[in-house]
């Protein structure tokens, strides 16, 4: 079995904590058997292992978060990385190439799609299992998990199951977008299931199936053309367009991570980070990432999150409105991660245009070059050994040095100890 | 008539935009008639003046107030400054003697004493007038002002009145300290006032009563042996112990603006700073001095401060009780005013002691001097022209240049222009 992880989100509806560079896969708010902080992403891949079912993990994901997946999930990942953001099929069509074309897997294997946000119990990864069965018994072209519904909700789509063809395998009678609730309490009470976004398929009925998918001689070929692919989603042009469909169903923990309101839910600490929450009334959340403290007093089902991009007060009833009212207030991130450390915007003095940065480079690391645009660049080292490259000359710095970088010069810093700069530039 | 405004407290209630260096009574939250901001002490100031009582007047602080009135309120006002923090009968006591041997005022001019964390209309400062008659009568040796009350409350301290002597002036029969609301329910019904917390009487009458306060020859006398007067309020140990009492009342706006709950119902606008409240359910105000966005969304009856020094969430039926969990959250303030500018903390790196600091330095202006404690200090000027004095020698500093101070060497910065300067110490 191959799996493909979908990790895609624009990072807006668990703002502030995730951003264009930090997406919500990881943010690290969960936590492991070990009592570890872990990310979305890293659960649903220490989950695929643990379900053992022995299956290759290909991560589909954009460019722009190579970086997050190599520090979370290391250098073993497959990934396959849209060179821009397109939809779920060009994502899938592209992992399910980079399969058949550089992985030489053989198209009768099969594929399973899913999403990296999802927050379920084990039994979820097993039923993977079956739905591969399904597709190789040859009873359907494409496999679906349908999740039992607990209750009416106006926030999934609904698959309609048929006939009954085992104690987990129906065959699909239609779909549902999301409904309103009284659309959705009569689903509900029909025997409708959500759709979990799961899909299990032959490598082949994709890629080799000219009606889907012109074909390609190359990986390299269809990442070049990228592009020009349709933005449209795999249920739209694959799933709906396809008549031998099956329904394997899933009972238990099911959760989309993709709201504050969702997330608070499965964390197991009411706070993270410096705050004190007191007197309160019931469900008060604080996410705090910022060094000074937040004081909760006398709150009520709220979610109270803080980090250098911003400060999120949310009732947990109106938190699926936040992706809207986020957009106007996104600006360039400031803080970032990278393979080398992170890097934090500390101050950006009012009627100036400096951006005065903190970076702090793990030992033994190296930056990507940098080029200095301003009119002057001071890095002030405030702790720690290594050195800085300038025009591929390279000289040690120490603690309590400053390195001037005049306008237009490239250049990398290496750490042997933890090292610590201020970065400040000066403005033209 | 001779003012004492009395500006104590201890910036605690309305944390985290009040602190030890910046008390609430300086806070720029209000908005004169022009529309401009003004805090609470340029509040009274302001209406003292437009009430035309001819009246000189002298406010007793704490000498870590001393920058922050000047600031506000220029150089032309008297400040008695208490050498250390005590209560309101030794604070009333310096400024009396203050008056009489500094100042030369004679011992039977009408000295009013008032709180200024008060909002009230400008009757209430006509009001005063009528106290000093009361008192320049003959009538009464004190007169307080009892506040007529809108509703029974537990939060005010009740005066109860005896015979009434003309329209506005009683007889004093008693007084309540802040009761439970039943019996608060029934002072209300009993015609009782609130105490405003106001008092007139003859300057002689405090500094020429050996009952009260041992005569001092100089105020310099008084001010050497303030720290062994005892902690005690002019409440108990003055007009507790008075037999000749007067109330004069008044009838309007009066409110303690000490809470977040008081002080939110008389701001103009929901929100102050860096904000957007979305589907706001009623009574959110946030005020944010953060530079990074503050979003509330679908929160109800709610004051969302932001600081420097941490970020309160607070139901405003919960407020009253912000002081005991601010004391726990109390480090040393990020955010200072003074004479010469501002100086912000911007970051303090996680394994390193050294507190980065932004100084603001306004035009032609000079900081005190300072000494560098740490292993290095840098200098780096981001912004504007001046000199810098190390050691009473004084050299010009530009835009880009980097200063750097050695251990206990003493420094200050003098400015041309406005000068915007980055602190990086190296500890040790």
């Amino acid at each position: 079995m191959h799996i493909i992880l979908l990790s895609g989100g624009s990072g807006k509806r668990l703002w502030p904590l995730s951003n264009e560079v930090r997406s919500k896969q990881f943010l690290k708010v969960l936590k492991n058997p070990q009592g570890e902080s872990e990310s979305m992403v890293q659960r649903v891949y220490r989950q695929i292992h643990e379900a053992e079912l022995s299956a290759t993990v290909t991560i589909a994901s954009s460019c722009t978060q190579e970086e997050s997946l190599r520090m979370q999930l290391g250098d073993e990942v497959n990934l396959v990385l849209e060179p821009e953001r397109r939809d779920t099929f060009p994502a899938i069509a592209l992992a399910c190439t980079y399969l058949a074309l550089e992985k030489k897997v053989t198209l009768d294997e099969v594929v399973v799609v899913l999403p990296v946000d999802v927050y379920a119990e084990l039994d979820y990864f097993k039923t993977l299992k079956e739905m591969e069965k399904v597709v190789l018994s040859g009873d359907a072209e494409i496999a679906l998990m349908g999740i039992e519904p607990t209750h009416p909700s106006e926030k999934f789509g609904y698959i309609l199951p048929g006939v009954q063809k085992s104690s987990l395998v129906h065959s699909v009678k239609g779909f549902e977008e999301k409904p309103t609730i009284t659309r959705a309490t009569h689903l509900f009470e029909q025997g409708a299931y959500w759709n979990g976004g799961v899909f299990a398929f032959k490598l082949g009925y994709l890629v080799n199936n000219k009606d889907i998918l012109p074909p390609f001689q190359s990986y390299s070929e269809r990442y070049a053309t990228y592009g020009l692919m349709k933005k449209t989603s795999f249920d739209y042009e694959v799933v709906s367009r396809c008549n031998s469909l099956a329904m394997v169903s899933y009972k238990g923990d099911w959760k989309d991570l993709g709201s504050w309101n969702v997330l608070t839910s499965v964390l197991e600490s009411p706070s993270l980070g410096n705050s004190l929450i007191k007197e309160d009334q019931g469900n008060t959340h604080v996410i705090n990432q910022l060094d000074i403290p937040v004081l909760a007093l006398g709150t009520k089902n709220l979610v109270i999150a803080a980090s250098y991009d911003g400060i999120l007060v949310a009732d947990l009833d109106h938190s699926s409105t936040l992706k809207e009212h986020a957009e106007s207030l996104t600006k360039a991130p400031r803080y970032e991660e990278f393979l080398w450390g992170t890097s934090q915007v500390v101050d950006v003095p009012s009627g100036s245009k400096s951006r005065i940065r903190r970076l702090m480079i793990s030992p033994n690391s190296q930056t990507k070059p940098l080029v200095n645009t301003q009119l002057l660049l001071h890095l002030v080292v405030i702790q720690g050994e290594g050195s800085v490259e300038i025009d591929s000359e390279i000289n040690k710095i120490y603690k309590g040095e400053v390195v001037t970088i005049s306008k237009g010069v490239t250049y990398s810093l290496i750490s042997e100890t933890e090292l610590i700069l201020l970065e400040v530039p000066i403005a033209d």
